[in-house]
């Protein structure tokens, strides 16, 4: 792809206008902004822009709009499905450096905050004011790349995603108007949902710039457990029981027993090799004791072995540390490779059978394939360990995760969860919502960027 | 408005055809589809429909389609805002024979409905399993119609709005096709989330045919506490604090010290005449005892008055009567009167602030105005008794609300908390909103209704 060719140099000079050395096309800049977390290949931006406004924004959308330029919001470059690479060349429009938390309300439980804060910055900001923000995918993402891509994680199932948590968007469009989604009212009923429509939409609308999210009080206290089972079976009936019996779970994520080998081997430890869930609890002292005890009861019932649970801080970490150290881990079991991660999500009762299909399936693959997921949703990723130096190990993992989506979505179920559609998931989402949907998503895309421009090639099929 | 005679007669014969005598032009029934709970004058649609299957909703809109005419979708007409009013003629397409519970996932914790399934209806239904829909406007409005306007209601604070709350919808569109948003999985990040834009379009996109929403468990136990104030600051403080302090309140209600008369008057009561908040707590049984203390402590330190709580059904049912009771107690100040209500919703810090200016500015109007709302989302409505035979006193009504509206919004808060935008509120909206999402809101109505025929004059204003 050699699109530096044809990128109108101009822009550059337009741009060094606007923002002086905040413009890079040095080759090691493009580079670092070319790649993410994802397995697909390295696909530079012909330049870079750090910015430090709104405005400024606005005014590059500008520039690059009058040279029909294509634009990438950039945060910190760790998403998972290729969302940030300049596919079609184009400016980065690098937002880490809008990094500012405007306004903290105490009382409201909102904060807004601009597109390149982290979600651990705000937490630090805040830590003061008894408050938390809880979506928490993993990696310390920019809360202005997880509204983008409505990214959820480990607190999702007590506390929703981005999409449950994002109040308002400042957005600047493609023709350069500068929109504020809605009111920091805690809800409203007033015309359509614009806020929902950006959060997920991958920068292919619009770039966000603010973001208010809403934030939540630190409990009285919290307690954890872990519990290993005998089967998927055992551990998906437990946390079904376990909501429905009312108990208010905070986390709980499972991993299978290929991820529990990778952490011993990594960690030196010597967990029972089995499939094991994590629970934390969150609530008044008491509460979360009788929470404890009702999942142990529970677990109990339906296999669980080695029940554990802790309500003291450092218990607690020592409980999660295996969950905590499960990816890198699983890295581990072929060192120098990276992962292809699936992300398939069905409803809570077909888990247990889509992950036994699925286990079935990858048996004979090249590496072991450890599983690990958000079970209180029904969200699992399966890591394919691949050489990125082989690109058939790349494509063969692929064809499998084809397979577990098209059973995903036999069960009802989505094709991401968590990560979002980038550039690999456009023909599993036609799969999932039926070409009408495509079209409308379509047609909502020329409404708002009538020329292609925003992050092209990204969630909606080029025409 | 003479909209009849301009309405194409053979529309009724293709409809007839189609339907046989589930189609209707006599008086009553036009009549009965064109009017709603709310103030705004009688608007009867040409001829109403009534409808069993999302197929005969397709082929309904595809002849008014063809004809151009215009098509209003129809729950149980229950709308404050005007919904429902065929203010341009057309068809009303009344889906309350689309009443079928058409699955119930309990492992899974959602159902899916047909849209004219009222909210008691699906409680009714799933009583068995355990598990309830939380979501409560007061009327027993259909699941569509709750869908359309983004309801909310007493139990938002806890349990979230309409937003929250619906999983999927079937829409069938203006041009015939017909849509599933989204799968059933509890969260995905597949694409652009048309699910939230349905929600809250108040028919002006599609016709809502089916809902997937959202179960909660029955918790083992609840309790409620009623306590007086002394200032509307002693509730909104409380209500603040309680929520800082994690206790997660179910419902959390405030009624002004008019309102308490009112019902002392209706019901042969002695409550105390002031500010009064009602608060539900649900969880384990320890844990709703611990919750009503917690909040007892915090009341006291607020000025709170005569607390009373209650773990029984019964007890509880007596100390939420009063507020159960309140809109039809405020109605009786004045018998034969019909209420102009007021929606405004602003973050809590800025509540009691709203209240007061609010309570400052209408103490001269020719009623009292009695004040009712849901103190946890910073949202209360104001009744306006009007004589609807003096349109002058429509229109005062309507005066003091613009100017409700015009605080709440430089508090940032917003038009409407729950009502929706409907007829009345599309220059409140602008206000809110301005003319750059007023913009975008028509260029997205534009994709899915070129010809303006879905509930014209709602929501978007006219081109």
């Amino acid at each position: 792809m050699n699109k530096a060719r044809e990128f109108d140099q101009s822009v550059v000079s337009e741009l060094k206008a606007l923002l002086g050395d905040r413009v890079s096309t040095s080759a090691a800049v493009r580079e670092h902004h070319g790649k993410d977390e994802s397995y697909f290949p390295y696909a530079p931006p012909d330049a870079v822009v750090f910015l430090k406004t709104t405005e400024e924004v606005r005014d590059v959308v500008n520039i690059c709009r009058r040279h029909r330029v294509p634009m990438i919001p950039y945060g910190v470059g760790t998403s998972l499905e290729g969302h940030i690479l300049a596919v079609h060349g184009g400016v980065c429009i690098d937002l880490s450096q809008m990094n500012a938390v405007l306004a903290v309300h105490e009382s409201d439980l909102d904060a807004v905050v601009q597109a390149g804060v982290t979600r651990k910055q705000l937490n630090e900001h805040i830590k003061h004011t008894g408050l938390f923000f809880p979506v928490d995918p993993g990696a310390d993402a920019t809360l202005g790349g997880m509204a983008a891509t409505r990214a959820s994680g480990t607190n999702a199932v007590r506390y929703g995603t981005m999409r449950e948590n994002v109040l308002s968007l400042k957005v600047v469009l493609a023709d350069g108007r500068i929109i504020q989604t809605s009111r920091r009212a805690k809800k409203s009923a007033a015309g359509y949902d614009l806020t929902r429509l950006f959060v997920g939409s991958e920068g292919t609308l619009g770039v966000i710039t603010e973001i208010t999210v809403r934030l939540y009080p630190v409990q009285e206290a919290m307690s954890a457990a872990v519990c290993a089972f005998e089967t998927v079976d055992g551990c998906t009936n437990t946390v079904i029981q376990t909501i429905q019996a009312g108990v208010p779970i905070a986390r709980c994520d499972i991993v299978c027993d290929k991820t529990v080998g990778a952490i011993n081997k990594y960690k030196k430890t010597s967990y029972r090799v089995a499939p094991t869930v994590f629970f934390e609890f969150h609530g008044s002292a008491a509460s979360v004791v009788e929470q404890a005890e009702t999942v142990q009861a529970i677990a109990k019932e339906n296999g669980g072995m080695d029940f554990q649970w802790a309500t003291k801080a450092e218990e607690r970490s020592a409980l999660w540390d295996a969950r905590h150290n499960a990816y890198f881990a699983c890295l581990q079991l072929k060192p120098g490779a990276r992962a292809v991660s699936t992300d398939v999500c069905v409803p809570i009762s077909r888990l247990a059978e889509c992950v036994h299909e699925t286990m079935e399936d990858v048996k004979d693959y090249i590496n072991p394939v450890p599983l690990l997921g958000h079970i209180g949703d029904g969200n699992f990723h399966l890591m394919f360990l691949i050489d990125p130096a082989k690109p058939e190990e790349t494509e063969l993992a692929k064809q499998f995760n084809r397979r577990l989506v098209e059973r995903a979505l036999k069960m009802e179920g989505t094709c991401t969860g968590e990560h979002g559609i980038g550039m690999g998931k456009i023909d599993s989402m036609r799969l999932e919502l039926g070409d009408d949907m495509m079209d409308l998503m379509r047609d909502i895309k020329h409404v708002f960027d009538p020329h292609n421009l925003m992050n092209p090639g990204k969630v909606v099929p080029l025409p």
